[in-house]
């Protein structure tokens, strides 16, 4: 193994590092992580007042991801190949997050959120508890590039963006809200609600999608609950019961 | 050279390695190989059963690259730079693949396909032979997302996919059809069609396409053919007549 | 620290670089350049004749990074990780690129632009000074992909092109014109034009753009000037005049 390692990084029981690891000295890593090959964990930031970079237990750190100082990502954390996370970035337990994904940093991410492929997670995002990024959605933070203005979204729980969605900067979605693939989001989308088209169209309810050639329901909190796990499950029921009184009060489409 | 190349890796004569390269123990790689700086060979998988990655001969792969095992790749790949690779892929003669390009794995790629920069094949896509993907275009597979439900794209031979287009789940895309740039494909897809726009209009014919200010006809074996090698030749004149026979046959448009 | 960095490379005082960089010999890096890990400098290109690739002085690129030899770039370069800029680049003074960007060579780029993420750039493109991409712009060359035909984009000074806009071949982007979110521009754009929506609709003066909440103009050479060094200034104010008189001339909207 050839890493550059950081003598004064606090590096945890049971931590394996892949070939050409450089890890740097303002670090804390949990127990039973695996860093992959060429990543760097702890890249400097001139921003002030950097903290660590505390990464969580059993971290799974695919090869050429980096990790910026002044983070602080909870257990569990699953990335992809060729991942960046900023610095300033709070966010919870098992992230999933895909190849080439790209976190701007100073945002806030819920617990077991998946994303794909090119999710790019601009500066100062709020995101909530199991969402859903699909390959290519972007969350802007600019009103009226390029400006010094900072109108960074809000994603509420369990709210699913397919691919390609572009979430405009401001937009507040709503719980369990789903925006549909190449679907553009602005303004409050209400929760459960299904978003369409280039005009972020209100088109129906999460509630009632349904695939028909399987009759399947949409998986949130009745179909998709396997996928984590077991300490998980009754948070995913009391959301799932919430959202659906929610939307079955505001939504009349 | 600092490489960390795992003995058991069956390695084929003539090949170069770059600075910084891992190759993993179930590995093979064909004669006359260039893998390049940073590139992991062979990564591993959790997914039960993988078999060796097969590298075809005369690969040229590209800096900071990550090929899985349990792929099989034919010869003269030639891959940009950051590319990802997964398991269980099985990939024709000649593939060329851009910059920062994503195939998911389980996937069947015929030969002579090439992809632009940023192209993301979903898990399980069936790909034909002399098919072009550019930049940002997605190949989803998840009808009702995020489901367990897999209804992976098939893409017939000879298939034009222009930037950004995005081929919904399940679609089929009937031979030599040309999806322009940002448009969405869903359903099927008649061999020879112009599909456009969000809707997926099928707005005419390819065989009818021209550039008016050279007066040149779309590429597809009639002007194209010089791209590929002369063995090649034949298939892509008898494959251009089929289609264009079939589209003649089957657009009235 | 481990790199591989050819003795015949031309390196000016105060460089430094991070762990796991290579430099090929094709090269003239200036003084106080930062190289980061795992970055690859001067890499070949089988096109004949390459000159050295001349990196201009203060220079700060990021980790995983590959610039190629046969550019030519400007003094206070600074890009994002994992960023590709291919031969026969001209680049001026100050560019910003970020993450997963990719240039794809033969193109020229004026001084102090900015690109965000998954910014693509095709061959062949021309770029004005003060230029803005944001994430997922594609700057096309191909008017009937796939073609041997070349067709890349001119964008003027101080133009803006906002998020997942597309750029279509050939298309001629007036000086200071604005590209929104999601839209696709083509043909001719006059100077400080808005474009918007997937037919490129021209929907508005530059000018006239104003933020409701803040009350703030849209930036150019008003609000955002502050972004750039000193000796920028009386270059930005001066163009901002020309525009504007440009705009007021032509544009009836």
């Amino acid at each position: 193994m050839f890493n550059q390692i950081d003598p004064e990084a606090k590096i945890g029981q049971n931590v394996s590092f892949g070939f050409g690891v450089r890890v740097y000295g303002n670090v804390e890593i949990g127990d039973n992580c695996r860093i992959g090959d060429f990543c760097v964990i702890g890249h400097p930031t001139v921003r002030p007042g950097s903290t660590p970079l505390k990464l969580g237990a059993a971290a799974n750190v695919r090869t050429h991801t980096v990790l910026y100082q002044g983070s602080t990502i909870g257990p569990d954390l699953e990335t992809g190949h060729h991942v960046v996370i900023r610095e300033g970035a709070v966010i919870g337990e098992n992230l999933r997050i895909g190849n080439f994904s790209d976190i701007e940093g100073a945002c806030t991410i819920g617990d077991f959120v998946r994303m794909h492929s090119y999710a790019h997670v601009g500066r100062g995002a709020k995101i909530g508890d199991f969402v859903w990024l699909f390959s290519l959605t972007t969350l802007m933070n600019d009103p009226l590039p390029p400006s010094h203005l900072s109108a960074p979204v809000t994603i509420g729980d369990m709210v699913t963006v397919c691919v390609n969605a572009q979430l405009m900067p401001a937009v507040e979605i709503g719980r369990g809200a789903l925006i549909s693939s190449g679907a553009v989001a602005s303004g409050v989308v209400p929760a459960g609600a299904v978003v369409t088209g280039a005009d972020g169209e209100i088109a129906g309810q999460v509630r009632f999608l349904m695939h028909m050639e399987s009759r399947t329901r949409h998986p949130w909190h009745k179909h998709f609950a396997d996928a984590y796990p077991s300490h998980a499950q009754a948070r995913i029921a009391a959301l799932g019961a919430e959202i659906d009184a929610e939307a079955a009060n505001t939504l009349d489409i």
